[in-house]
């Protein structure tokens, strides 16, 4: 039984609609060949902002009340999360605060510049980033949204899914990333509110398992230093997406370095489309689970779209 | 006075349609606040084999009389047109036998192999493509289509801007970048025919600005080893295409390597698709005519997808 209705999910969809692109969903002939299944590609790299954060970060400034919302919100990242808060809280007309390491690209500063957050820097570590954090919640009454580990988040996160099968509800299998556990905690919902027997199935890199590691041992485990060009993918688990991952998702498959590589040059060079290698990692696992998948209609969500065009694994 | 009906590229979008895809239309927010326009890209990156050249190959092997068709076609191309006749043709279960010149690279040969062309190599000079053309012709009754300067290529064409005016019938003006003037003749048949007062208008580089001259003298320019990184766009205009340029297409902006490589990068970065530096031509030219085009509606027919990844202008 899932702890969430449809007529919530649907009210949380319709609430968000106006700031959110409901994104395409392609398909490839050769894709489809290679599996010997029909494959069909939730493209949220063309979200908003370039990932389907923009759908979590959203969610959670919208559920606020409006005493809490007119304060403002902040987050820690460098990353996908950070231009979502800021462009969503934009989108509202609410104050965005962002903290960053001081380490972080210039490229990646400008994108939350360019969508209104306004920066405090701080030492890069966790530490810092939660006391800086803390500081600034203390001073603006501002409401901290964390970037997988809260549950507006994830509703948000399942919007994506519920699209997919509004337009294909008899999907067998709906497969995306997983990093935080956001993203699979919200995909799993909507599958399992939404479909009767459709699976939910994870990816993640060979080099940063956690999730599947947790999985079998009944409790979050962490990685350690993890090196993957998945970057978005190297963080863990949270106490609040892990019950719902150990309920509602049938498996995760763990995938290499090159196969995510070659995943990745599969969907640009045949699908024509700017993927992140995050995204190619649930690509990467149905590559890999060909035989399970033989015949089947399956989902997948493409994360995000923000990579450093001058930094690609292509050769 | 079109020399075309609407009921003619009607016919022959019909009978294209089951061999083609109907393009997505992309829009960019970004872009069009840099343009302060309304910007909408005809996605023929999308198409099938990765280029609008699908929609001349079919259609000219489609007007092909049954007696002459079971005998095959010939071309010679180490480009998209190569695998546009091989894939159209095995489609209409039509031999395909494609000169190459022998330095071709391998991945191209492969490319047309993987459509079931029949490639035979020659050394790499026009008179040797012509001769080995011929010899194939006598040998097997084929039919030669020319990439470019074929009424039956050019009408073909002419639908990748059909499908966008049928979406916005009210563009103002439609772009696509000029090469050997395939294109830009059946967009601008299609232009002048479905609309009242839609301009057509070229992208073209600097250094390969053949048809800007020719459009200036009247007769057809040549380029005299051209350098560009728009390596689809090196030819020059024929005794077919020309005259409906001069008659339809309202000018010609030239653009500069550096700005093909900027507009290939917000069109990577923003939009999130692969496309080739070919069709940045076009998208360069509004980023340099954006006087003229403000507050407008403007069509931009993106040309194709197929780049070498492995040898992208970023940095």
């Amino acid at each position: 039984m899932s702890p969430i209705t449809k007529e919530r999910l649907e009210t949380i969809h319709l609430r968000m609609l106006p700031f959110v692109h409901n994104t395409p969903i392609l398909t490839s002939a050769t894709i489809n060949r290679i599996c010997d299944a029909q494959v069909y590609f939730k493209c949220e790299n063309f979200q908003k902002m370039g990932a389907f954060k923009m759908r979590g970060a959203l969610n959670a400034i919208l559920s606020l009340p409006e005493s809490e919302r007119k304060n403002g919100v902040v987050t820690h990242s460098s990353g996908n999360f950070a231009q979502a808060v800021s462009l969503a809280a934009k989108n509202l007309q609410v104050p965005a605060y962002i903290v960053m390491p001081e380490t972080a690209p210039i490229v990646k500063k400008e994108a939350v510049l360019g969508y209104g957050g306004q920066i405090t820097e701080c030492t890069p570590t966790l530490e810092a980033r939660e006391q800086t954090s803390k500081t600034i919640m203390d001073r603006t009454g501002a409401t901290f949204i964390h970037p997988s580990n809260d549950m507006d988040v994830i509703l948000g996160n399942a919007t994506a899914a519920m699209e997919l099968i509004e337009v294909h509800p008899d999907l067998d299998w709906v497969l995306c990333p997983v990093g935080g556990g956001g993203l699979i905690a919200g995909t799993a919902l909507a599958v399992n509110t939404f479909t009767d027997s459709c699976k939910t199935w994870g990816g993640e890199p060979l080099n940063a398992d956690d999730a599947y590691r947790s999985m079998i041992s009944g409790k979050i485990e962490t990685n350690t230093n993890p090196q993957t060009i998945a970057d978005g993918l190297k963080t863990q688990l949270g106490h609040l997406n892990f019950p719902i991952i150990q309920e509602y998702v049938s498996g995760i498959t763990r995938v290499s370095e090159t196969e995510i590589k070659n995943a990745m040059r599969l969907l640009w060079e045949r699908m024509k489309i700017v993927v992140e290698p995050s995204s190619a990692v649930a690509l990467a696992a149905i590559l890999k689970e060909t035989d399970a998948i033989k015949g089947k209609k399956v989902g997948i969500i493409l994360s995000g779209g923000n990579v450093d065009l001058g930094k690609l694994p292509f050769q």
